[in-house]
């Protein structure tokens, strides 16, 4: 076997940022718009159904001479184990020898890659001038889509924040948040950029927690959810006229 | 990230050898007859037709605790640059918190894995008293076939074989294919052991190359192809009555 990188998820935390996946996953999009990236099946399978499953995605991008599958699992009781519900990995391939060329810690990628593409999709597709924005979940990902789309929706002033499950999980969310993004994605965002200018500014304006959602759909501009809930959480009669989801 | 095992092909070489690889595959039968193995769907790309492609196959036992995939990849012109054609891994993970437990070399497990799957259905479904060996094909692959019917076809006194593009593939084959299944796979039996018993005795008998397939195809009992070929090679009125074909 030839030789392979390994990063590990703090390998990872320590090179590749939000701003980063932003930038990677818009670039995975032009390509694939363009027709240069070609995706395969996706492999899912379901050990427990609502409890436990896995899948497997994978593609090439010929262009950059990669091509590459992830595995990710969702193991909901973990969290009794006190471990992480989401773990996987992702394996790159030479497309010129089919080499293995690196493996790679999935989960801190994957969350950093669905918020990238949530925020990126409200960038190009919200109204100009998008002033509030709804968060609905408050598990592992919401950090993510929060900071993305913070980084990204310049006109946002207010971020109400609910979980259909129970208030005080979106109250003790808002509680703590601010300096979660500090923390966790602001700190490790190279100073004089504009993400990081983006990310420092927002982390002034108000994150609210809200019980009634409809109230909150209501008056929402973006609304990025964050669930694996299946059960509707939000009726098409709240939704204001031009407002944006990302589910 | 978890620690994992990481296994290379000189580890794997060292730890596992073909009487392990029919004793796992014959157990990975029964398991998937007795309903306890899980097969996912098989993801396969070809790159270039015909030159180069990859497939991932995964699954799970959940008896033994775990799932896993496997990605191997094809790329026939690494031959020119005298890398393995065949190059990829396998991932293994908890099938109680889907962590992944262990990386290994795929491409040495696959020649394991593939000839003792073609020795065992050899072994239970060829007629008894089986004498005469066909193989066909003299690749990578050949050596791996021929090793596992060796040592799981007691009664077989003759190995032929052919390669339909190069006669002189199959001579120089059968030149050296006893130093290699000397070497390769008789040294890593452990001694005493009716596999290495069984194996000694074999690489005392006749195995000759012959330019005449469809002679060598009319006095075969077991016929073992070893070939990624999609042209026909053999002809159904060759074949004699109650003998076995393994593709």
């Amino acid at each position: 076997m030839n030789k392979i990188r390994v990063l590990n998820s703090a390998v990872i935390a320590e090179h590749f940022n939000m701003a980063d996946a932003i930038e990677a996953v818009e670039k995975a999009y032009v390509l694939h718009a363009q027709k240069q990236v070609s995706l395969f099946d996706t492999v899912f399978y379901e050990f427990e159904p609502g409890a436990a499953d896995m899948d497997i995605k994978s593609g090439t991008v010929d262009k950059e001479g990669i091509f590459g599958m992830k595995l990710m699992s969702w193991f909901s009781k973990n969290e009794e184990k006190e471990l992480n519900s989401l773990m996987g990995n992702i394996m790159l391939y030479s497309r010129e020898t089919g080499a293995p060329i690196a493996l790679l810690d999935g989960a801190s990628i994957t969350g950093l890659r669905t918020g990238a593409a949530g925020g990126l999709g409200a960038k190009y597709l919200a109204r100009e001038g998008a002033e509030e924005l709804l968060l609905i979940g408050t598990g592992n990902q919401a950090p993510y889509q929060l900071a993305s789309a913070l980084i990204q929706l310049k006109t946002i002033r207010r971020v109400t924040v609910c979980n259909a499950l129970n208030f005080d999980w979106a109250r003790s969310f808002v509680e703590t948040i601010k300096k979660r993004l500090e923390k966790d994605f602001l700190s490790v965002l190279d100073q004089d950029t504009p993400a990081y200018e983006a990310l420092k500014e927002k982390l002034a304006i108000d994150i609210v927690a809200e019980e009634d959602i409809e109230k909150a759909v209501r008056r929402a501009d973006v609304i990025l959810t964050a669930t694996p809930s299946k059960e509707a959480m939000i009726r098409k009669e709240w939704v204001k006229k031009g407002a944006h989801l990302s589910c």
